[in-house]
């Protein structure tokens, strides 16, 4: 990330600090430090937990607060903001509010709307951290995870309503400030959220192309995307061992005298297909159908070289992790960071890539540009965009992204009991398939009484798929499909999707028909049948059948 | 195998010449080659493959005969042997019997029994080579495998009976010699098939210890076990590219001059858990339960260092095999064999031993003494026994255990329309779990209002076994299992099984519990529920959930 777009974005925050109510004001200058930007930062910083925390609030939903919520289908439908004038209720001062700060009386705004949520306080999946906001308007907290702003939590937040804040202390605090460099996007990506960016590729162009032109290739963002210059970008690499830490930087330019490395590769959210387990019972995160993994070819150098050329000693690895951390700031100053273990980056076969380029022109603004590592075979998100810096710890790393997400659960583990301390990290992903052309509710001509269906299969960790079964009479007969596109690559190292094509009989006088598939990988595992038994809070790694129902025109 | 052992064996086999019908011997004088034995051992080679299709005669019974063999449920719990005389058919002589050995009248004898089995010949799954036994006692042909001899294939054969042989004609084909060299087996064992010993170890011994003892290791053979002097074994390699082949020889001194390897690592024979799959449909091959899978740690040198100092170019694997001979020899003279694609030899993480020890004890007999190859997280079957030979190739092993057997299909695959030749060998075993301790049909009593349950889990290719759930509620709820004992190898390279434990509830008043239980590996690949989706017609790679149901005692 350049200096320029640091500064740029630090003085969009610092601008919002002075722009604050008077309260806010007066709660800064109050701050024994003095320091009103570190005050703001922890503020943020903490904040930033809560704000991961609130994507949680799904569950707590169902489990606190179901009585508040008994939304009608009519109002489900109605688009619904919170922070309305509602001329029925008290007017309130921003310092008034201000004052119920406490555990006892906890009051927060939402533009006019003023709340009492002392009683959501005990089912806040973030704990004590929403104490942070206490007193404040919640809506910059907001503003950079749009995904809160569903019609759930703008229902959840009125239900606590008790007033109107005054006229004199509402403060506009639109974000557009944050947004405005995001690059132009390809109109035919199927957009879930546009702030940050999440949008998927449409199905029939998975099964068009073996690698995904890029301006088609799905789109995972956390946060804005960085305005970064090429030229001037650099990677820091640290290494910390026993007490030391050493640092090396590269250039782009630098970092081009290694080997040059490219590598196949599907990225797939670890959250693909949620929808599918979402139908079973509601998970939270983004309602991704089957278009969150597209495939391409990464070039550029080889992270083990790298590591090797800064002395990281690959042979042992044990207890060690590799952090890498992008560009992208969240509103707490943060930056999006994950790690993987340092074993993965120490074995030749996991391929992983410090990329540049993208099926052969530079990263696209969406995809990194200038500098991205891609781990093949692990969820997308260990594949950090907008690379800033490598670092080489006994500790994985500490951020939300990686402590509180992407982790593994079984169906019974709520966000009461799920302990994301113990749960494995998400480093591979199971085998998955899905149809891509016909869709799920499409018309298709019969011809010859059978039809065509095409589709993509993947496994994670380097497994190549060995078969892909698909079926018209719910699972009574399986006919085995034909590979479409399969790249040859090595064993273990088979990290690109395979696109396949069935033909499937469709006897004249069936007007409907409901198809499954399934994939078998090298290691012979194959897909669960339904989803009831992987549901997992998170709504990740959701890879059962995918089951389609399409009408037939003989 | 020693020279003593082949020789002993070749005497067997002509003894047995000899010893054959005057018919017999009037065939062989007939032969134009004028080599008695060289007709045998093309007799018996070709039979060899018949012998095997013969295990896939249960699917042309339901095909093609199921008339025939409608037995009651008495019938079925009778001891059956085919061949007892019967004084209402006529009496023939083996002379006569002789001349009906073409397609269009078919001959064969089994004890005192004489068979038209003209109209089988079709159904016949090895095709044309059943024609090798016209006119003759198939009675040798099905010693060697000695399950033949099931109720469904003497019933089979006796219901094409037409007469008795005359008694002059009748020999003792008594399998004895064969089988007298077979080690001492533990009684505790559960035995299948004694020749060959096929056993599988009884549940709670799985549970019991983490490696298991020698003793109680569950034992798989295809044939008699060969008696091989430690002192003489060579094991040859063989080096075959671009026409030339280059071999060399290493007696067990020579190859312990390599670096020592020890590599703790269960073994799974492919078919484990097949009776479960066989319960949704009939499937062919040992009915085992879950008790083909043992763990050890398996000590000797690596077949990746023995490969390189004989020269391969472990660098370029693509399209190569490693061929494993084992010293036991079939019916048609054949050894044991399959192999292995050469980039898992060439792989440092696969881990590949050329064993001599087994929990720090010399191989007993019955795995492998004094050398077998471990191919960790591959299915048993690629783990040669008895090891003689290795063959680097640009061929995978020609024999019938690899060609015909131990590869994959869907469930509507048929043996009429399974293609081996295309299908795709099985070299790595998908995730799976059991209970131990109870099993099904036990009486456990409830401590406190819950019962403990113990079992194994495990994933082939180095996956590590991550999580491993249970449930007493049929899905509604799911309990984690705690690991009781992990090794803990590196990443990629966790061969070992799981044991865990878990505790469930089982509420006062509830007398009998149904209990599932699935495990997730380091993949996130997790079992599928059922076996109806993954049924295949060998019963192979049957890792649907364990589901078993036990009395509670309050």
């Amino acid at each position: 990330m350049s200096l320029r777009t640091i500064l740029q974005l630090r003085y969009v925050a610092r601008h919002r600090v002075v722009s604050f109510t008077p309260i806010a004001i007066r709660n800064f200058s109050e701050d024994k430090s003095g320091d009103q930007h570190q005050r703001w930062t922890r503020n943020w910083k903490i904040t930033g937990t809560m704000l991961l925390g609130s994507v949680l609030v799904g569950s707590a939903i169902t489990d606190q607060t179901k009585q508040k919520l008994k939304l009608s289908k009519q109002e489900r439908a109605e688009p619904f903001e919170a922070g309305a004038k509602r001329p029925d209720l008290p007017t309130f001062r921003a310092e008034e509010v201000s004052k119920h700060d406490t555990k006892k009386s906890f009051w927060v705004t939402y533009k006019h709307g003023v709340y009492d949520v002392t009683k959501f306080l005990p089912s806040h999946p973030g704990g004590e951290q929403i104490l942070n906001a206490a007193g404040l308007s919640i809506e910059p907290f907001w503003n950079v995870y749009g995904m809160h702003k569903t019609q759930e939590v703008f229902r959840l937040l009125e239900a606590y309503r008790i007033g109107n804040l005054h006229d004199d202390d509402v403060v506009d605090h639109s974000d557009e400030e944050l947004w405005v460099k995001e690059p132009y996007r390809d109109k035919r990506l199927i957009v879930h959220t546009a702030k940050p960016f999440n949008a998927e590729i449409p199905p029939q162009y998975q099964a068009a192309h073996f690698d995904t032109p890029n301006e088609l290739f799905y789109v995972r963002q956390h946060m804005p995307v960085p305005d970064i210059e090429a030229a001037s970008h650099r990677v820091r690499v640290t290494v910390r061992s026993s007490g030391s830490e050493r640092e090396r930087s590269f250039s782009l330019a630098e970092l081009d005298k290694f080997p040059r490395l490219a590598v196949r590769a599907a990225l797939m959210c670890a959250g693909n297909r949620r929808s599918e387990m979402h139908e079973v019972k509601p998970v939270k995160g983004i309602n991704w159908a089957g278009g969150a993994i597209s495939n391409a070819v990464w070039e550029g150098v080889s992270l083990r070289d790298v590591l090797i050329h800064c002395g990281v000693d690959i042979e042992h690895t044990e207890g060690q992790h590799v952090i890498f951390t992008g560009a992208d700031i969240d509103a707490t100053g943060v930056n999006f960071s994950t790690s993987i273990p340092l074993h993965m980056a120490a074995d030749p076969s996991s391929r992983i890539v410090l990329a540049t380029h993208m099926n052969g022109r530079a990263l696209p603004p969406d995809h990194g540009y200038p500098l991205r590592v891609v781990v093949p075979g692990a969820p997308a998100v260990r594949s950090v965009k907008w690379l800033e810096s490598i670092t080489v710890s006994t500790e994985e790393s500490p951020s939300h992204w990686h402590q509180k997400d992407y982790r593994a659960f079984n169906p019974s583990k709520t966000w009461e009991t799920a302990d994301f301390a113990t749960a494995p990290p998400v480093y591979s992903l199971p085998v998955t398939s899905a149809f891509c052309d016909p869709q799920d509710g499409d018309t298709v001509r019969a011809k010859n009484g059978h039809i065509l269906l095409k589709g993509y299969a993947y496994s994670g960790g380097g497994a190549k798929i060995l078969r892909v079964d698909v079926s018209a009479d719910q699972g009574k007969t399986w006919i085995e499909a034909t590979p479409a596109a399969v790249d040859p690559a090595p064993h273990k190292q088979h990290y690109s999707w395979t696109l396949w094509a069935a033909t499937v009989p469709a006897p004249k006088g069936q007007k409907e028909v409901e198809l499954w598939v399934k994939a078998t990988d090298s290691n012979f595992n194959t897909q669960p049948e339904r989803f009831d038994d992987i549901w997992n809070i998170r709504g990740i790694l959701s890879n059962a059948y995918h089951r389609i129902k399409v009408k037939v025109q003989h």
